[in-house]
């Protein structure tokens, strides 16, 4: 039930379901379930779990096919990571860009429990001249029908992973999120928790995984979900991959009223890719310029960190708030959106401004009246 | 001057100028330079041949940098060659594709002299590493302001060529066009000529080769001049390469009266992409099929075939016209529209209807009065 401390979600598009969790009431290190952002390309498909089969073929030495309850009778491994959608935060683009206008709340952190990917590749046996590995999901569909971005006709959700990253620790097949099953919008019976990178990875309702001997230019990876890199003086496109350093300001929310001479618990989170956060930074605008944010928990790899920050702004007036991370291999959040990355990878710096007022003083009234 | 022989040329675009030869007057084997259809991304740059120089760098053993009079001093070649921008017959796909709306004149047949690519490629010495080649034109722009295909800020036009085609002898950095230098638009002072293929990879006004190690996914081969071929049950992006086998009719236009028991030549042209033209057939819709039609002069490899056909329609009435081609290859003209092409390499076969009315009768003219 939606309070004013825990407001509803945040319906971006209704069919199929683009929910965004609302940043702003972030509290807890792992998001529960039922508000957890969800980001669908096609509906959700209704899958009987007796019925669906995990097939694994392409470049293996024994194409294999398994149950629901074969690959839980495996060995199992739990992950707490956090997922962030690479269009998270494209509302900030200026000039605005085409897609689902996501604020900030397209990300989230969830324990995900599951098998390693690369221990189901191992039972098929992966052939020495294998480059990816194909992850396809049961859901399908038409994409932007006559216009220039159209998709050949009816395509399934798929992505390809580096067959370096797919047989990662950090790569699991998980049937299970914060510890009950998968719910259908979240991918059941089966999806990929890809530790680091963006949410287009994480292929939902998987049903074939095929290794392949080239990399795999599929549609959500070239026509979607890519960016551009300049080299050799001409940009090129490289699939979305990692996410980027990136911290966020839960609250105080935009717009806020703060009061002077009271601390205030500036909060939000951080994460990055591969490597791990180090810092967060916050600036007040009170002229001290960037300070040391406290970074609460302790680490644990591909999962977010919570972070705080005490202020007690002395003198009223407007100020402007901002944060940013730095990650273990020396990243460090940009000031300024970069034109190479369509419409993802939002992760400049988004200052959020607020208000100090005057303590609001007893006596004062008294004298009024 | 335009006459009603000779229609002027059609323009599709004014700035950049986009301008199509009308090919309901196609005559001759060589299309004019005045009338050969342009097609180009942005403004035709303004180049000075005394400043202009071609750099060739990337993985090769010595990079060089050469001026137009040395390449005129080098080994000429000519190759008489059919070019069809991918993009030609787009208006006729149903439901109707962004893009240049191109009838049928956005190809023709030229003269083309200038220096294999691969004489300069050895010149520079590439090294055993190389994978690709590729060649970046002086025109530069921004493309698609803030559309889902916008490119990542100013950029050239670029394409890379597979090292097997760039040193190919159907091949060559071309200075003159029929018999004369190159003109402005058609790339001055240097194009490239690739026999065979698409107009998208005879890139104009070349400034830049680099030879490079990876398939180069630049913006007009990952963004635009692609196609989706389906394996693995996805489709995955391909860039643009070869045409593909294309008869067009000349004459009779749509809608054109002939008159029943007169001999009428249908007239056209026909090409193919690596293999050359092996049959052109003609269906008149008269119910007795397809009938051979004759492929006129000699074959000479990478130009187009005119090609003709007697009819005598005995009849009066409509009649739907049709023709296809086969290439050496075995390809033959498909019937219908393919729905992996993007909105390009539309070969499918385009129906031309006429009507057939009876012979004038001066005795009749005679009789009415």
């Amino acid at each position: 039930m939606p309070t004013p401390q825990q407001p509803s979600l945040i319906v971006r598009q209704k069919s199929p379901p683009n929910i965004e969790f609302p940043f702003a009431s972030l509290s807890d290190w792992l998001i529960p379930t039922e508000q957890f952002f969800v980001r669908n390309h096609f509906p959700s498909p209704d899958i009987d779990a007796r019925d669906w089969r995990l097939r694994v073929g392409g470049a293996v030495e024994r194409p294999i096919e398994l149950d629901l309850d074969s690959i839980k009778a495996m060995r199992s491994t739990t992950l707490s990571a956090v997922v962030e959608c690479a269009g998270n935060g494209r509302v900030y683009y200026e000039p605005p860009k085409e897609g689902l206008q996501w604020q900030n709340g397209a990300v989230g952190n969830a324990a995900w429990t599951g098998v390693l990917l690369r221990e189901i590749l191992e039972m098929a046996g992966v052939k020495p001249t294998a480059c990816e590995v194909l992850l396809a999901g049961a859901d399908s569909g038409v994409v932007d029908t006559n216009k220039k971005t159209a998709s050949p006709g009816p395509i399934a959700f798929a992505r390809s992973l580096p067959l370096e990253k797919a047989i990662a620790d950090s790569t699991i097949l998980a049937y299970s999120m914060n510890e009950a099953p998968l719910t259908r919008d979240h991918g059941y019976p089966l999806r990929a928790v890809v530790g680091g990178w963006f949410g287009m990875a994480w292929v939902k309702w998987i049903t074939d995984i095929t290794v392949v001997e080239q990399p795999f230019l599929g549609y959500w990876q070239a026509r979607d979900y890519f960016r551009w890199e300049r080299n050799l003086g001409e940009p090129r496109l490289v699939p979305l991959a990692e996410m980027e350093v990136k911290a966020q300001i839960a609250r105080p929310v935009q717009g806020a009223q703060l009061i002077a001479g009271q601390p205030y618990r500036i909060f939000g989170a951080a994460w990055s890719g591969e490597a791990p956060i180090r810092q967060v930074q916050v600036c007040t605008g009170d002229g001290r310029g960037w300070r040391e944010g406290r970074l609460l928990e302790t680490e644990r790899p591909f999962a977010w960190r919570l972070w705080e920050y005490m202020w007690t702004p002395e003198e009223v007036g407007r100020y402007t708030l901002r944060c940013r991370a730095v990650d273990g291999a020396g990243s460090v959040q940009p000031e300024l959106q970069r034109s190479d990355c369509e419409s993802y990878a939002a992760n400049w710096i988004i200052p959020v401004e607020v208000t100090v007022v005057p303590e609001p003083q007893t006596y004062q009234e008294e004298f009024v009246i």
